[in-house]
């Protein structure tokens, strides 16, 4: 039996953090040879290093997060506004620029920017966090437009209620305040497993999805179902 | 090798119009057990004769299309505006409450409606057209978001410029006048495979896709990227 | 002192219902000539007569608007369907086209539709409802984009949470369950006043709002923030 | 006769750039006094230096741009990023959390940012302009949802095809190139005068306009017609 992705070299950024593992588990298992950098990717240097180890990828997973601190809009430090467009922003677009040109030698790609639901509603108290997770949804957006005429499909899923150890570890999901007060927000009802999001991701990659680009997929059990 | 869908049954609507046939293939080349239907299921006894026929569903692929009319607003006709809803919005909305309570009996169900991006951006010309297919969508979200309780996963395919003998039959895709006019508008700059499509329903319907309801997903190469 | 609508000629159709009479009332109240109608406009003798009383007209607000009942996929009712898109969608469509040549006649015009917010996210046990609202908006986008060409600037206030006597009369308002369960719900925290969405169109009816054309204008207290 | 903002006080950031002048025009003319401000505020001094100066604003026009460059993903230099960002977004963000515990003293506010309906679509080759005007927008959104409760209305002005000096000079619009290659893009056929603009922030801006809150309203002459 043929796995999906046999033959296909992938590269998960920050895999520490957010859905990195998770995904490259997912690609892994499906037969990819894959590149795990845990590297945050904010200097020019690190970038360069990972270049040279993730030389003819096929697949890039921009996969970079940051915790969010919930202050009111008066209260948002400079600090906290600085580390979350330094670690969420910026390295996502240095990243798709460095290895984009290889894939358009190539004549084709896939590029998928693990994103936020959280600015497609917006969310009080998160409104730093929201600008720079909107940051990373209209580069998709703008860059997706752009490099679909490559022949590179670029698309961020923007998930919210997925389970991972950073924002929704199991003893917050088990807690009685959490089912009593998250849940009734979420229209599916539950938290989903992480593995579903690299479900979404394997399929994103394929071969055999070529006409979503620029896409920014709300990926929230309901919670957001319009893009904004 | 298992194929993804054997031991499941499909239903496909209209399978005559728009994307029914193709879909019905690929559900069947997975090893699903599918019912094409051909009625237009405008009647109550169509309808319940289907039911019949149809019983214990676990995927319901509720495909209604028909073929706009470019017209202006000014000229727009009764029997038009008759026929683009008594074929398209009427029987998605009866069939989908025909075939849930079954659903909710059995603990799950998954329903993916065959839409339009078309009302998500709006085309002048064909006003009476996207009303209808906006009706499909706003119906997919709201009814989506119930059914979500239910373990029901109810999503759209808001596609446009994808292959298909009524609206982009060969004979126009090959002509000069359509690579001059119409490709340069897809940022993709191509018409996407019929079966594109259908793989996105066979990921849809599939157990490790329930993160998703109520979403009408814009499928249209880049062309409308945001939901509307 | 001037009034801002002095030499102004403005339909109101079905002015018992929804925002009518306060629209009406705040162009009066302005200057305006304005008819008021009353009629469903379901039959083409209504509309014809009401065409002759409301020649000449500058500004069409179109408020077609029908009772919501909260009612399950399942259960919904094949009257309450037929009654929501006889009352809402179809004189909408056969209204603006029925006023539409006299406008480009003239050389320009002013289409408001009183919409809803409801599909843009979506409600449970409202979804036929929904349908038929988002009916309405995806109308006034397709349409809205082909009437700016001929200088008509078509919009829709999409509202929710907006004082009126059919949906949110005052003794629900000062009901203890409504400021417990409903205006939680609300960003605002408020209920808006029915005058501020009289204000909202007279704004968008002005000759200094000409850049404004298919929008569907989330108006909701915050409810709804994106378009869908 | 009595001016509409007559003893209100307004501060407009960034004058000299995009739409600072003419909409703090418009209040003035209007009644208001208005603080014209024209620092980048990229400073922390400067900031402190203006609020010294612009003490119980009743409302305050953040305007923040910075010219786009025409540069493919590939070609985005760091520069660029870095003044985009920090010009556009980390101005406006500050500006507002300086000004608004005033506002909640007061009990009331209105803030209005000018953004651009770019990221509303995305547009190729602009993928980092567009990225910051999203990180403006997304921030919009969920300050303005956090700061309805405190009866502070926060929206954005999201536009495109406006008439200003830097962006659509008189040169470039009565060009041959511009008649034939963009006029065609807007469905309104024409660039908005910038007045249009100051009147939309004049009606956002009013006491009768409450019920709006964190939304980013296009204003692109139906370039755009959803938000994302």
């Amino acid at each position: 039996m043929t796995l999906r992705y046999e033959g296909k070299k992938v590269l998960v950024t920050c895999v520490e953090r957010y859905m990195g593992n998770v995904i490259a588990d997912g690609f892994e298992q499906e037969g990819a040879e894959v590149v795990r950098d845990s590297d945050l990717l904010v200097s020019e240097s690190a970038l360069e290093d990972l270049a040279d180890r993730a030389k003819d990828i096929d697949i890039l997973v921009a996969n970079f997060a940051e915790d969010p601190m919930p202050n009111r809009v008066d209260d948002i430090l400079d600090e906290e506004l600085d580390t979350l467009f330094q670690h969420m922003v910026f390295p996502l677009i240095r990243t798709v620029r460095r290895f984009v040109p290889a894939m358009k030698a190539k004549g084709k790609g896939k590029i998928i920017a693990m994103t936020s639901a959280s600015p497609l509603r917006g969310i009080p108290k998160f409104s730093a966090y929201c600008s720079a997770r909107g940051a990373q949804n209209a580069f998709v957006r703008a860059a997706g437009l752009e490099l679909a005429a490559d022949n590179i499909q670029f698309n961020a899923i923007a998930q919210h209620y997925v389970k991972n150890e950073r924002y929704f570890p199991d003893e917050l999901i088990e807690s009685e305040r959490f089912k009593a007060r998250v849940l009734p927000q979420i229209p599916t009802g539950k938290i989903a497993e992480a593995e579903e999001t690299a479900e979404l991701a394997l399929y994103l990659a394929s071969d055999k999805c070529t006409h979503m680009v620029g896409q920014v997929i709300p990926w929230s059990g309901g919670w957001a179902t319009t893009t904004g």
